[in-house]
């Protein structure tokens, strides 16, 4: 039984005390928020949970194995940290932290101590993205020739990090994982119209290497929420429609080949194919249990880590990447390939 | 009575010719195609209309005033040209030509001889469109934040053009049209997946001034059609589905504003408006009806040429540095403000 | 090479002319309407084809084989009578006639002749219905549980015949024609609300024998168009939509079935499916083609008549029930079993 | 502060839990179940709120003023009966109970001791029924023509009682709330499918006197969730979707008109009007919470109560009145006249 202490009970802190409450293999046993107010309606939920207004106070406990870090992303770094120099494994919502540089720190401290570190990249835990990588990797789709993502809606604004890292982690790392891989070179188009110096809408173009082109559209000024993420390949296409709540995917089997051999001075010819349409039924576990559990496996050293620290570098070096970009007027900047952790490291 | 010839009856000349049939104002007395079946056609179904594969037989006779070219775009130029020439007003289905040069060269002849030059950016005559610039012109959405626009489906593929140059003139048309003025630059991502050599995929950024952005997403290769543009303002925003049949325009009163005064140690203040949405009923008549019919107008004196040559060129000008873009990977490329012939000339 | 006239050319009958002109084994040699301004226009679009205001100009030319009635439904009898009587086979729009002691007169007369009369039930013919045929027929839904109708939206109001005899003889046709048969009994609950003694809105409920039923919804007062059918079997369900021009059918993977044997003393177990939904492609040829078609086979004796007099003929006996019911209250109607002619005669 | 006991701890129990302790005029103070488990879940959840397996534990506590009964529906009149005896306030949940007779019991004892007696007819409480209801009685829609109204899913079967004892309460209290009065006559059509003697599937038609007409359809066995309600006025129409999250009313600016004099000899002439439509933004306040408010302000006597029990014994009067259609064959059953509850009483 894995004793878990949670960091920062703001909106996503008690959804994952409920889950490492709910698990067979952790128990909660203290959290901790500034506000005295929110660790009082933590202790009106759950009365046998420690609070304190301190997060060292959960650090200094020998009886906690691991910490969870849910609260603002310009404090990751340093709680997480903290966190693992006392010997917690970790597990941090996402953005892992804001630059490549802290979230290395991180990475780095992690291997030193052989502690887990996680970040939670909730989508790449629903059923609806695995069954997406599940076709991909079965060659369903033939080959990908582009994704196009959609994150939009009203609101909620954010005063310190911008709209690319507050949405685009969940596309970037839905992408790395689907494809298996990091893009090359990302170019972003943003804009700050409700506050000049914090961009609420953004175009993202990445490319994925031999072709794939990946883009990403993100704002928070958009008259209705939409989260649609369109996959094309050479045999078939898929939209994903995140706010449906029963008909997530859609597989078209509709496609365009070239013909293979065709007279040079003839006329170009296509096949269009216009096939049936499929709506598979997905299991609908909440994709935050499942990376819960993922936490625990990953401890009980049972899976690499699909959204381990390495994973969560390779967003952020993505959205480093892609913040550049703005500052330089939209131009391509090259992300130089290492040792990749989208992979499992 | 003005007397038109129709030159090319693939897909545009027979909805020309009908048009321009119908109209009061109108005749068609000839049209041409390089193919004698689709000319028989053209016979069986307007008997009285005279018929010839080459096109110069329509230019060489004196009763013809005006000369509509429904042609593939590459040989615009020369047939737009040759009829200027020959003293006819001319009506270009879009793109008015394939280069920046190719059109000055034809707004150059028609003002030299005073003839009217418009092409067939039918959009601007929808009522959809319309409706939009008249809430724009009018206040109603406030100011104009961004504009994104997709415009997707499975096909039709082009041999001698690219997707920007197909699908794109329609979004940059309207994008001009209802802000009244051209983009200071435009970025584009694009890749052909189907053909090497011709893009099939593509996303512009569109600069237009005062921090106005307008993202226009192009592609033959999308599982279902999309016609959609989503405006966004300061007071309200709009979202254009010019796939619907009834419901084309809705309009939602939705906005954030920063509190005009805010104290800096403080928190930073937004308010968020969500009321009702409103979807005005469209007059339902045929855009293509109100484009000749504007033709014949601007023939008449009466009107200014809401796209006219010089409206034409405008557009032309975007893609064609669209076209650049791409081939430097991207790189937003300048558009230099000379007369603009947005604004009617 | 069958010989048509076409008695009537408002609506359907220039439809038919052209469906009937462009198949193969048929030409359209004369039409007929009382407005000579209706002839005019038909002749501006087929000057090949004689035309008159009196029908019997058709029915007395020998040249003329069969004949298409396009005529108001109150005048259907009379004249189709008449087209029989002079040797011609008939085609009729539906309703065939507007009482079963008409139609049965039509149908003796046919009978008597040797000539085929077929109504023009147009939704048999389309992909969609004949789709839910075949995976009814094949058992893929299971038992037929019930079947809802909707068919309803703002206008147009008909003077002379209720929104029963004008949308109903839809559903009924679609429904013996899928399900086999004719139903036991009708029981109808309506009312007239722009005209006290015209019916705008009604409910209708068949029960076709064996526990299934079948319910119908028309009305020429709704906001918008729903033409919406449910399936339910015990072992699928189905939605045709056929407003929707791209996806008709929707076939749900879903169920419930009842535990076959258990406990009476302990709970009731029913065991719930919930699976993909799979949206098969139809074939989008015209249904009023294939309508044509099919009555040309019939006339060459290869085909027994989908929608043959007997047909139409259980149709009208609904019709006629359904409006017994309506005088009497809503009570259920008994639909006495004669040699139905839904099955092939 | 009134202290609540609450009989009843599965589906509705904890819900109205949560409320009544959340209200600032309320607390629950004890809980009954007859299963220990759901006793031990609902003290993991308000450690302060005693328990007990027997509900008359409750009713001798002279520390409660008022009762909830969120028991199966076949054990209400007795679980009531008995509350209102010992001198409580009660609070049942929809169905009250299973006759007229015994709603009539409750009615009267409630009478008899000047206790409030209220029916959890949630709908009644939402935003979108209140705005329904507020349109109708500004005469906004013009006069009421028909209402149809649909109440399908797949499951979940009951036991005890049928589908339209479980769904049609809804419809009927909503009906009979924005029409401000009882029907005169209810005509059922109903089957089972799952079980013989249990009708998952029905169709109710309603009169309402001045020829308004209600219909309902419900149903345990359908592909898909429709909560759908269709109000057809003179003046407007409306289409309440009660599944859509943010876009529950639509008022369609439509309708037809009779012109008021016309030629008796010449053609009959109409006026069809398509005008806008509107989505009003609601307020999303939980409808529960809004119950159980108004059950307080019952007990204060500020409220006449807007689903007090004489609204409840209409709605028992109405379902019972479609059960004897359904075993008569589906004849309409009048319902006798008596002081109506539904106006306030």
């Amino acid at each position: 039984m894995l004793r878990i202490g949670v960091i920062g009970c703001g909106y996503w802190g008690p959804n994952l005390i409920r889950n490492f409450s709910q698990l067979n293999g952790s128990n909660v046993v203290m959290c901790s928020d500034l506000s005295s107010k929110r660790l009082e309606h933590m202790k009106s939920l759950y009365a046998q949970i420690d609070t304190s207004e301190d997060f060292h106070d959960i650090l200094r406990r020998d009886d906690v194995d691991a910490v969870v870090v849910a609260t603002p992303p310009q404090t990751h770094r340093d709680i997480a940290l903290a966190a693992l120099q006392a010997g917690k494994h970790v597990f941090v919502e996402k953005p892992l932290a804001l630059s490549v540089e802290e979230v290395s720190d991180l990475v780095a401290a992690a291997k030193r101590s052989g502690l887990t570190l996680m970040v939670g990249h909730t989508f790449v835990y629903t059923a609806a993205v695995n069954k997406i990588k599940g076709l991909i990797d079965a060659g369903e789709l033939g080959d990908i020739f582009y994704i196009s993502s959609t994150r939009v809606n009203l609101g909620i604004f954010q005063e310190h990090i911008n709209v690319v890292w507050d949405l685009a982690p969940h596309d970037v790392s839905i992408l790395n994982y689907i494809l298996g891989g990091m893009p090359e070179s990302v170019a972003t188009q943003a804009h700050g119209y409700i506050r000049d110096d914090v961009e609420d809408v953004a175009f993202l173009t990445l490319r994925y290497g031999r072709g794939v082109m990946a883009h990403v559209q993100v704002s928070w000024l958009n008259p209705n929420k939409i989260r649609r993420t369109i996959v094309v390949g050479s045999k078939k296409m898929l939209v994903y429609d995140d706010v449906s709540p029963l008909e997530k995917i859609r597989i078209y089997d509709k496609g365009v080949s070239v013909m293979p051999h065709y007279d040079t001075f003839g006329e170009f010819h296509l096949s269009y194919r216009f096939g049936d349409i499929y709506i598979p039924r997905l299991d609908d576990s909440e994709p935050l249990k499942v990376a819960c559990q993922h936490f625990l496996d990953c401890i009980a050293g049972k899976e690499g880590g699909r959204s381990a620290g390495g994973a969560g570098l390779d967003v952020v070096r993505v959205l480093e990447a892609a913040d550049a970009s703005i500052r330089d007027n939209g131009r391509p900047i090259e992300i130089v390939p290492v040792g990749s952790g989208t992979t499992e490291d």
